[in-house]
């Protein structure tokens, strides 16, 4: 096992509401302000954020800008990018998460309109990470990995600390709070905490040396009009997040019934399907690998 | 049964799209528009109309208002309520659909969040449509009819004609198009033109003399902060559209677990359960009484 014991986790950020209209992040940082014993542990300090007050205000995922595509270093070091307003904020974050208060770890909540359950998001192979995956898929199977992309730099907000950890939760309609799902996202927190005390304090319990991961691969837009770029297909029914996709299954039908077949030459994991505020990125779904990750 | 034979349907207008952010509506009437034949029958002529074009481009429900909160005979009379654009919009629509063409009936499609399946909404005791809803209960039993207060007038778009009726269809995220919801909607639609023609030309079938009918009774907001007056409770999970909600059932469960119970006296049933877009209305749900209604 991966031995990290000399770099503990000492300061973690907890974040909610980095899109303004998912609010389970943003509810459960206003429970966390309201109540800071139930994430208050011995060996590490916990900071919460309400990633995007403007937006929770306006109920919109943004006002100018995706706060959680503003966080490339480059971008951070640029001081004439400061037009929109979430190209500020991810400035002000940065100051104040890493410059100031030197967090270790960034836990972002978000929630999605497709079918994920909980997912946790990774973007590399920081082994904390894998181990927490690996120990998290041991105690509740239907947890699942989505690892983005390692080979380009990552832009979300979570990407400021050196471990980086997306909550993603679903299905919710935006801007609509749903108890069922605040809970588990609640309990998956209480969980990830319960193992940081852990591992600081070395007292892991035995993890399994593998979990599965569905690693991105590619992202599949919607079939468009080539005149007006609108949308002219649906996706198939039978795509679901996480469930396999063969070479040449249905995967869009059109409005007339006529259906476009996947491509692609092996079996692919499709996820984030009818995620509806990537409509406007230009992704139907993704597509994953679906891996086993040795740690 | 009752004889109409006097008063055929003449004329009929299908809209989708009044608000730009529910698809289905906007992608049916994109596909009838392009397929006119699909929709044209011998004994009456069909308009299709996209209710909330701006809205549509932008993605959203409105711009300014809800244009299907605009259509009371005083506002579409008040010459001064021009400010907003949806309220333009509902005067150009009457003049259009009324004045211009006489539309004898309006169809207009919308989607939720909620999980509603196949909803046909009323808002008054027309026979026609009571006929109508017996009929398509009777081919297809998951048909829910809704009937909204009758002792109030309806601002709707869709009672600008004498006979209003809405199609609600869920759950399916705003922005986003889902296929089967689509075929399902557009499968319901079909069967109110083979109504409207078989009772043009006399010849409907035999239809049952009852059907099952919720009625609206009521809203229920989500409990609020005092001061803030942000929502501090969650809908309970056990709380489900068209599904008997007994007094003391809990109801709402706040963010530390404390649940609130149903102060009513007798059995209701929710429908628009955690639908996004009435948050900003102040209802969680809406309560309904469920009766036999007969013809």
């Amino acid at each position: 096992m991966y031995n990290m014991s000399k770099e503990l986790v000492k300061t973690l950020a907890l974040i909610g509401g980095t899109h303004g209209n998912e609010l389970i992040g943003v509810y459960l940082i206003n429970k966390f302000n309201n109540n800071p014993s139930l994430i208050q542990r011995d060996s590490y300090k916990t900071i919460t954020l309400l990633g995007n007050p403007k937006a929770i205000q306006a109920g919109k995922r943004y006002i100018d800008t995706d706060l959680n595509r503003c966080s490339r270093e480059e971008d951070l070091a640029n001081n004439q990018l400061t037009d929109e307003y979430e190209q500020l904020l991810a400035k002000q974050h940065k100051k104040h998460l890493i410059d100031q208060e030197s967090v270790d770890m960034i836990i972002d909540i978000h929630t999605t309109t497709s079918d994920m359950g909980m997912t946790l998001i990774l973007h590399d192979n920081n082994p904390f990470l894998l181990q927490l995956a690996a120990y998290l898929c041991h105690i509740d199977p239907s947890i699942k990995i989505l690892q983005y992309s390692i080979n380009s730099e990552p832009s979300q907000l979570r990407s400021l600390a050196k471990i980086g950890l997306g909550i993603e939760v679903g299905p919710i309609p935006q801007g609509v709070p749903k108890a069922d799902i605040f809970h588990r996202t609640e309990a998956l927190i209480m969980q990830i905490f319960h193992y940081i005390q852990n591992y600081n304090t070395q007292q892991l319990p035995s993890i399994p040396q593998s979990f599965t991961i569905y690693k991105q691969i590619g992202i599949m837009d919607y079939p468009r009009d080539e005149e007006s770029n609108e949308i002219n297909a649906m996706i198939f029914n039978h795509i679901k997040d996480y469930e396999p996709l063969n070479p040449n299954d249905p995967i869009f039908i059109d409005f007339n019934g006529n259906t476009i077949k996947y491509q692609g030459k092996s079996i692919v994991y499709p996820v984030f399907v009818n995620e509806a505020a990537y409509v406007e990125k230009g992704i139907a779904f993704s597509l994953t690998t679906r891996e086993t990750m040795m740690i």
